[in-house]
């Protein structure tokens, strides 16, 4: 089996499993429970949120856990919203967020809110001038996705948290694809809330975090016992969120440099196959681990479908989209018609890839590619 | 060391562990891909749903997988209250409710949700009678908890669900810490909404449900790319899942026989200590793991650290109430003023406790209320 499809979820890393082990039948206390059995465990919790704080040049108490990423994106969102509601109501996003951030906006308009969606280029970048040009008095938050988890194209966070300094607006990004990617850091760039998950980066699915910058008032989407500095009730999730953090400390820059060698060489490869294009940047500007390319004629589908029979896994998009047939929306935002977006496939690296694993994709991918195009309804 | 803090969580099973293990590192696909590899995690899931499901009188649409109780009984709350804030806007809960019910309900009373918290008699029992008083018209729901966290009282669930049928208002309960130990049917019981987690029951720590009558709507609180029908966005911790469904098949009756009898045996034993009372009621109406004892004129506090110095863990209470220094609300409901409810302490056991256990528990306590007691200031 060849896993290309690190963008959906990634494989555990056996070093993380073996940390978090000791949570589930040994220290399993409540991390809550004032007992010495407890509070031990309270202790790893914290090391783990300390180790999560560094790594984005947070402090701990601005870190809060969560059970992924979509929960992040939608308690920092509507917890935002609703702990000011009476102040300031616009919030300016893109057109190419994951859906978890484009349907918690869908919803907030129907709670009174305003949503400014940003267009973005052929490749994907958003424009800074009409995102200058869309901020008005109202405009609480700009939430903008940093590294998009379908065509990988990063945003440049500095330039973005800077405009959003300078107009006093708060600055959310979804990072869940980009961190320990791209580095992140939330004075440089200026964040307010950033939300990041564990189980794109080799840690266990369940998990995630919010970064809340100090003094920024959110209303918890769970409330309850008062967990979490009041933000995120819940028995704490400890296995979990040590595996998290072991999975942070594991990702290192040589993997970054693996992981785009292997991508260049795949799109390199596959852009020789005639009528193919690269959706989203290239270079620095892409995710390390992304890549997805419009084979016009075909489908994307038919095409995951014959990689699938020969142990190869890849997708048309977000798993997230899989319940709905639409073609992408980040597709149709980079200008794509329909009918390409429903061409295009999605590959993602992790570490773990080889130059092998490449090779062969690169072997059997024409191969496929020729023989739907000779069957194909739309040539 | 002697665990008796089983109402806070448990040890995970190591036969849940055992089933987990190969969905962080072999079966790690996302459960929404559409590939074979993502696919095939997805049948494990919905066979997990099923079990769930069976257990309960459900049908596997109607289960609804969460990060826990918290998120189980906020989602019950407010996501039928946003469903409904056009109609109906009057909830019926208790004043023995979890935290996460109670403070969710708090925040819908900012929305503009009337809440009748109506009270208990002395054993922590809801008066039918009063509850029926407690129905206007406008009443859109009735919350009520099943098992007690705190004192074990066992609500008549049917005999509630009744009055709610007659007057169709709908039905939820959180049955965190019944669930597996007291039968649920949400047909003989009419329950429109259960709440249920893995980590009260030896499974693992993230992870719950909702029970969710077929045909009632729910605004989701997690917004995004449409999992678990739209209800609940967020990539499905499949391992958190397995693992549920896992532990709900080893519960046995023979379990719950096996707690009793050591519950008898501890209250008991408890109770020859002088000025000592039980708080909550006996036999089959009270859970089957759970002993709250109020030892006067010492603090509950000072008798846990105690215990906690000779490798036993128990607690004052629910561990979700500790970053509170609040009475409980549940023992001053039951009328017991608030030097009472600081002088009880909580213990609860699972199916693991051993009546060697308990009888060192009870060679130890007396020994410890006798020396607090030469140095309380109370008496």
């Amino acid at each position: 089996m060849i896993y290309l499809d690190n963008a959906a979820t990634t494989k555990v890393d056996k070093r993380v499993l073996s940390v978090m082990k000791q949570y589930f039948t040994k220290k399993y206390g409540n991390a809550s429970s004032q007992h010495l059995f407890g509070q031990e465990v309270k202790k790893d919790l914290e090391e783990s949120r300390s180790i999560i704080a560094k790594s984005i040049g947070a402090r701990s108490e601005e870190i809060i856990f969560t059970s992924g990423g979509t929960e992040s994106n939608n308690l920092a969102l509507k917890g935002l919203f609703f702990a000011n509601k009476d102040k300031k109501r616009h919030i300016i996003t893109t057109k190419i967020e994951h859906d978890c951030v484009l349907n918690s906006c869908k919803w907030l308009e129907k709670q009174g809110v305003k949503v400014t969606y940003l267009n973005v280029d052929r490749e994907g970048f958003v424009n800074l001038d009409e995102l200058k040009k869309a901020i008005t008095k109202d405009t609480l938050l700009v939430s903008i996705i940093h590294g998009n988890n379908e065509i990988g194209t990063i945003q440049n966070l500095e330039a973005i948290g800077k405009i959003c300094k300078e107009n006093d607006i708060l600055f959310h990004t979804d990072a869940c694809q980009s961190y320990t990617k791209v580095p992140i850091n939330v004075k440089k760039q200026n964040l307010d809330l950033v939300t990041l998950n564990a189980h794109k980066i080799h840690g266990p699915k369940g998990v995630g975090a919010l970064y809340i910058r100090n003094g920024i008032k959110i209303v918890p989407l769970a409330h309850g016992g008062g967990h979490e500095r009041n933000i995120r009730s819940g028995t704490e999730n400890v296995a979990g969120i040590v595996g998290f953090a072991k999975a942070v400390e594991l990702a290192k820059n040589k993997h970054i440099k693996h992981m785009e060698k292997l991508r260049d060489r795949l799109i390199k490869g596959i852009l020789k196959i005639e009528n193919t294009k690269l959706n989203g940047p290239i270079g620095k500007r892409r995710l390390c681990n992304n890549v997805n390319i419009c084979f016009n004629d075909i489908e994307g589908e038919a095409i995951v479908g014959y990689l699938d029979s020969k142990g190869i896994y890849v997708s048309t998009g977000s798993a997230c989209s899989s319940h709905t047939l639409e073609p992408s929306h980040v597709l149709l935002a980079l200008g794509l018609s329909a009918l390409e977006a429903n061409s295009s496939i999605r590959l993602s690296l992790s570490r773990e890839n080889t130059k092998e694993e490449i090779d062969k994709v690169l072997e059997v991918l024409p191969k496929i590619v020729k023989k739907l195009r000779k069957i194909s309804p739309f040539k």
